[in-house]
């Protein structure tokens, strides 16, 4: 393949055969050259308990090499056929409170269960042996959105690998209590059979356990993943999986999951009735680019138009479709690839939108996406171009947000996603790009790197951010972070235990504020407030009233040849935007100034794009060059809802 | 029996003798010439496993037959005896979520499950034998309310019934599986024995299996009631079962129940918090006399007063008991029965209003139940007749009722009930009077057929409406209707496949409304905006803003001799009225003018029911005969809350 | 022990040796003489089945001993070790519709199941003969908060159980479904087997039954306790157990549980988000005082700030735990103890404040608690002393909440809690201190006497109350009491059947208004109208509006030498306000006047606590003597959120 991928899942099992025939014709129209084949289709191809029948695929795949339209195998685990159900009633998951699912949905093997990994090698070797080497293959799909709908299970057979994993982790019972702090409402253990799943109760259980049985629930699907890969990586082809949204799947720790994929793969859907979902878009695609090391990746899945599973299938505006493509590209990604091709006919997903939707070609979608595709060829060469590397990062940790979001917390307002949200849109909207990054990870690339809502942070994660400032870095904290380690206990002494020395604070009290309650910096303040007591940062500014009135809200610390920053409240957006301009300017961090905040402005490979989000046209003064998707030189101005994609080469920012 | 039906279901055997004596003599006192008997009293007919006792019950019939009052005899199979759970505790059903329900409520068997079968043949046949003689035994009351509360059950015995209902109604394997789609998310079935029912999975099952659930839980109630029919029939008295509402009660499919019933008969209950319901009660009656084929039927249950079952039980306002009961007779009903005779002092409903309340004899109520009865001797005459046929008919199908509201539709803002209701209330308002129809029945004697949201539109159907059109009628769609087939596949094509042509447009997207979000036309419209593309048909109107401004909103088609109208929003009710008024004038449909719109008229039987919803007087020019109820000339006012019955002959609208 | 206790929950088992020594330390630095010691510690005593280890536990009582601080020392069932849930995995609790809850939580076995009542007896004989003659602890804390969060349990030991109730409770089953109104949707019981508990069902079930099994969960918990005290009866010491709150934990019946106490125990937390929590402080600070009979009670657990379980873990404000302390001590508590001396690292609580926070003991909160250890030797005198004798009662009932709130009522807004609180905060607010009194108590010393919502009101009950206003008692009851007797059955004739007389007026119909429909008196009331009919009562205030507009709101009957009130509505807190000053005037109650409403004042063994809840400073003219707390004569002005303590002897009411 060459240039970026362009196309989507496929169906063709769900089809007849002249309008397989159709597609065809019409992916070439629209220049498609990459489709995702077979993802639901272990019922066709193993129709019956080791009966296996691949000659319809066989005719798929050779019809579309035939065509110069590359293949994107999936493995089918995500939907064993009714027969397999059959034969092991037991390998439905099982809900926290018990409820054992039924079929017909998707996810619905429990990834722990011996039937079902045999099953999976089983068939996944037979795609291995009969595909692994058509050149009309080009790489590996395995099973499909790991994570979602099912995270943790809590059958029988789920208990059993739970308490194996749980002996490799602690080898000892003793250890294990101490992890648990089992202590605690006397839960000490005195035998490893003694330990169940963290089942429902009628009062809250124990909070490491459940951490925990995340842990082992994401490893479960990892480990379901890994059979399939070591089955696959004989093929000498790329293995995948498509992430079910970077941001929007909690329940897999997709840190774990990325040396494990030869590329990453993501999908992405809008949240359609926020206005300013494209923000969240370009989080989710920042991050899957964080996940690939910063190099390309691939969007596996977006939608053309409406989804069929969110509260109303709104569709999208004129351009939209465009827009959210090429920024999926502008920031690293080499495909755009859609669920899905065609719309089905039957089924749960039939009202989602396709490339080829219900109304067929006559339609302004399907003009749209043969339009897209022309773009796409004209972009054909930012293939494998990095993203220009940001100064600025964001601590991402999966484990934390799962902690963060256990029960009994001081305040069910907290939320690590809206924390990280709100600061991404206020960099977003400063036209920074930023990478994400595990708290652990090296961090001295970045001239600043925001911790909001860190609640879980391991010591060595603690010494991480420290070494960071003390190196020259720029710190930016934001509550509720350094509260507890990996086991979620409260690490020694006041808060933020892990991270008092590095902001040279401490926290006496929590005061979260009362629902629709406010504090007041220059506006109003939402969600918490606390008593910070300083030493050895200085305050840079107090909280007006409420609980902690004339107290600090947000201090400095020098520290070594660094600077750390903290934020004790959730500000008015228009005041955290301040907040960062000082903290990004205090770092010398590089940015454009003078345009609209809703242009998009990425740079990638020697281009700059321009993602006009406005209904107005964008004047874009200091960028000259060429406008790949137009041919053209670039005017100075983005047509409102418009995209440009300048080659500006090794230009300094504008 | 003659003359109207006056009285209200009995339960005798809550009371000592005294009271059920007295209960004679104040049935007396009210004109009471029928109860409902014995619907809940199998633990008192056969205490125990085969041990029968009608003694008790002989007195009460010969008590009541003595004093002139007939018994409706019930089949008390909603509430098997405690022993019945013993011996069968398996017979309890199960929800779709796999819990299984307890004692103590109602219709806590599954219809399926054969213990429970051969039970009720066996009380039913006994009390045929008992009762079927006797003169004061008039009519038989099987069951209680089919389908509320037990709509589906999920228990093994519903899964084997189900394989034996799949079987008759595919025939093959092959056959269910193109009708089910099972290619989407891999479901193909290879046995028989591997289809389960639709359970709750965590995410959405197959949607044609759903329908199809719905469609055997139906089939299974409605086998139920035949059985008892069977056992009933020979003793040549008319056998009915009361509808759980005909508007109100989803999950049976009424027209399939039409047939076998001798007379149909409805509860209705106020939704006693809607300022309007008087409007849902006209609906509920108005479908009750369609699926009578337009002659008359029974109100077997409404209240006096308050209900116990809703959030707040609020009371009828004084004259509301009158105005409602009137309103039935106006409609169709030759009956006027309550529940409930007396209120119970235990149990459940003891907060349920009655004709005799709590406070006795010595209340407003029970004066206003003696008041009614004396109304409703004047009304004996009414008996048997017919209401004028209606012009225009309502499109109403409770399979399309299901299938549109399945998960996973284009906007969770889609309601069956709302756009019915919608269209019916300013059809009420214009004092027009209409039939509920199938769309699959013969509707060429309608000037105006209304299609609101009629998602599911099999090729028959749609053919009747085409014909319809062709043939001289005035047909009027709303918008998401005619999109899916009887297995709520998407018809072939751009929507509305099924009604493209009759329509002369196609839907190229849809645009669903955010929560809150409206469209112009002349006000706001709520809900729904869509991409309409005309083929034939002309624009009448267009949107005025929103995702569709300039493009239509309300089109007409000529089409042989008919029109065909189409409206692709929600509007304005005032908006909608006004449509209606041009679709109906333009079908030259009759109707009275110059009458205030909460004065609801209807004719039946040569009689004008005036009933004035109103808090102050209504004026009815051009109306002129004897009131039934006062037995003097109408003046031409009907007083505020009040009613006239005026005998008009075939006097033309007014 | 002397003076009040003062101290908390204490789990050294969480903690190493150096932190156990130093909690010594500081305990005796703030003056703590009393810990609850090893609630939770099963797992600690009885490791496995059988073994057992107090070695531990020896050493801290030991410890705490010898620095003179008692121990009060806690039977651990409310958390069985693991071990005890591998042997007896039956003993786990399930719910009403079936699930089984799972380890780790709290009260996580079933008090009926005979496994975990012998495992009980085993575990509380070895504690009473090992610690019964130590001289260190002083007290019995059996178990934790009975009945929070299990109330109810349906698992098969618990039906058992329940059947054996029911043949104590009714004998025969002929007395049984007579007193469950078993004719009623015909359950009528023919042998006991039959029977089950009312689980869930798909409509409602039999409230009779519901009714019961609310007591027989009262009962099953009651017995556990039982059995525990009876196993420590012989050592001499007090046994207790902490309520889950006498206000705010509805499944137990605390009035059957009060005479099996030594010593009555509360435990207390605010709702924290609501401003006037600190009166629903002092309605269960009486309402413990009632269930000690008027005499001293302890307060077991409060808190020094937030709590862990609530949406909003809102901390204290400045003085507030200050407040609270003495608010209890005021109202009759003979301690101060806190859930928890020192906050746990880990497990469910551990953002739930305590003595020694997170922050430790460099804390303005640590600084406040050593404060109140100072305040609390100040008022050492007041140990055992009693509150002045109240002269007006409410009626608290806790069958009659428990059946008020069953299903199926005339309203959803009917809140048992609701009224009670209404009607205490009108008091509260006029400086009159009550007791809480069951309707069946002799309550003849009062002057007046209160029923919020009586629904409930067996027969002797209703004597008792017409007994009263007979011999001069004054009587207010609010609607919606006095329906049913002890089995929820309506007491015959017209409502309210079982105070009629007493009032002299019947209620012809319920007319609960619709979600935020208001009626007037002099300003709007809420929630219900009814249409009262006077016989012998004379009517105060008729309502200005709505469904009874005209007729009577309030009325007054007076009846031998007394006088029964009864209103008709929920007013207004003004229109409440105003109606119980012109009762309670009428009744010459003793209140003092020109203090500001914010100003608690309460009168114990002859000192008044005055506690200012306001933001400003307080005058109190009138009162004059030596401030307890600060040593100096009382100024006549109590500092904003201050407290005074004055020797005011027998001095009468300011």
């Amino acid at each position: 393949m060459q240039g970026l991928a362009f196309g989507g899942d496929y169906n063709p099992e769900q089809w007849p055969l002249e309008v397989q025939e159709e597609d065809v014709r019409l992916m070439r129209e629209a220049g498609v050259n990459l489709v995702s084949l077979g993802i639901f289709a272990w019922a066709r191809m193993e129709p019956r308990d080791g009966v296996y029948a691949f000659e319809w695929l066989d005719e798929v795949v050779d019809r579309l090499h035939a065509s110069g339209i590359s293949v994107n195998l999936g493995t089918p685990t995500a939907a064993p056929p009714a027969w397999f159900f059959r034969k092991y009633p037991d390998a439905f998951p099982v809900t926290r409170d018990g409820t054992r699912i039924g079929f017909g949905g998707r996810e619905t093997a429990c990834s722990s269960h011996p039937g079902f990994l045999a099953a999976t090698s089983r068939l996944v070797g037979r795609l291995a042996e009969r595909y692994g080497d058509h050149p009309g293959v080009v790489m590996w799909h395995v099973h499909n959105e790991y994570g979602a709908p099912l995270g943790e299970c809590y059958c029988p057979a789920s208990v059993h690998a739970w308490r194996d994993w749980l002996r490799t982790r602690y080898a000892s019972l003793d250890a294990l209590n101490e992890a648990w702090g089992t202590t605690f409402w006397g839960q000490t253990y005195g035998e490893w059979a003694e330990i169940d799943a963290p089942r429902w109760s009628h009062t809250v259980v124990n909070p490491a356990q459940r951490l925990d049985y995340a842990r082992f629930a994401n490893h479960e699907h990892l480990a379901h993943y890994r059979l399939q890969r070591s089955l696959l990586a004989g093929t000498g082809k790329p293995v995948t999986t498509n992430f079910a949204g970077t941001v929007n799947c909690k329940s897999m720790d997709l840190w774990s999951w990325a040396p494990e994929l030869d590329v990453i793969a993501n999908d992405h859907y809008l949240v359609a009735e926020r206005e300013d979902n494209h923000i969240q878009l370009a989080m989710s695609a920042d991050l899957s680019r964080s996940l690939a090391g910063g190099g390309p990746w691939m969007i596996m899945e977006h939608s053309t138009g409406a989804v069929s599973w969110q509260d109303r299938g709104i569709a999208k505006r004129p351009g939209e479709m465009r827009r959210n493509s090429l920024a999926h590209v502008a920031r690293g990604s080499d495909s755009v690839l859609f669920f899905q091709w065609r719309a089905s006919r039957f089924g749960a997903e039939k009202f989602h939108s396709a490339m080829v939707p219900q109304a067929g070609t006559d339609s302004q979608l399907w003009r749209d996406v043969v339009a897209l595709g022309a773009d796409l060829r004209g972009l054909a060469g930012l293939r494998g171009a990095r993203v220009d590397a940001p100064e600025v990062a964001i601590v991402w940790d999966w484990e934390s947000y799962w902690a963060l979001e256990l029960e009994w917390r001081p305040s069910g307002d907290l939320s690590y996603l809206e924390r990280v949200e709100a600061f991404y849109e206020a960099l977003w909207r400063e036209h920074v790009t930023v990478d994400f990054v595990h708290p652990s990870a090296d961090i001295s690339r970045y001239r600043v790197v925001v911790a909001p809502s860190s609640y879980l942070l391991a010591d060595a994660s603690a010494k991480n951010l420290q070494r960071y400032v003390e190196t020259g870095g720029t710190l930016l904290v934001s509550y509720f972070s350094g509260i507890v380690d990996e086991h979620d206990t409260v690490h020694h002494g006041a808060y933020p235990g892990a991270l008092r020395d590095v902001l040279g604070l401490s926290v006496e009290e929590f005061h979260p504020l009362r629902a629709d309650q406010t504090v007041t910096l220059d506006r109003p303040a939402r969600i918490w407030s606390e008593r910070v007591r300083l030493h050895g940062a200085a305050a840079v500014r107090t909280f007006g009233d409420g609980p902690d009135a004339g107290h600090p809200a947000v201090t400095r610390h020098a520290l070594g040849a660094g600077t750390a920053w903290y934020l004790a409240t959730a500000p008015h957006p228009a005041d955290l935007r301040a907040l960062l301009r000082q903290v990004l300017d205090g770092a010398a961090v590089q940015r454009p100034h003078g345009l609209p905040e809703t242009l998009e402005l990425v740079r990638r490979g020697g281009h700059a794009f321009l993602i006009n989000h406005a209904d107005t046209p964008a004047q874009v003064p200091g960028i000259t060059g060429q406008d790949l998707l137009t041919g053209a030189p670039f005017t100075g101005e983005v047509p409102a809802g418009g995209v440009a994609v300048i080659s500006v080469g090794s230009s300094p920012c504008p």
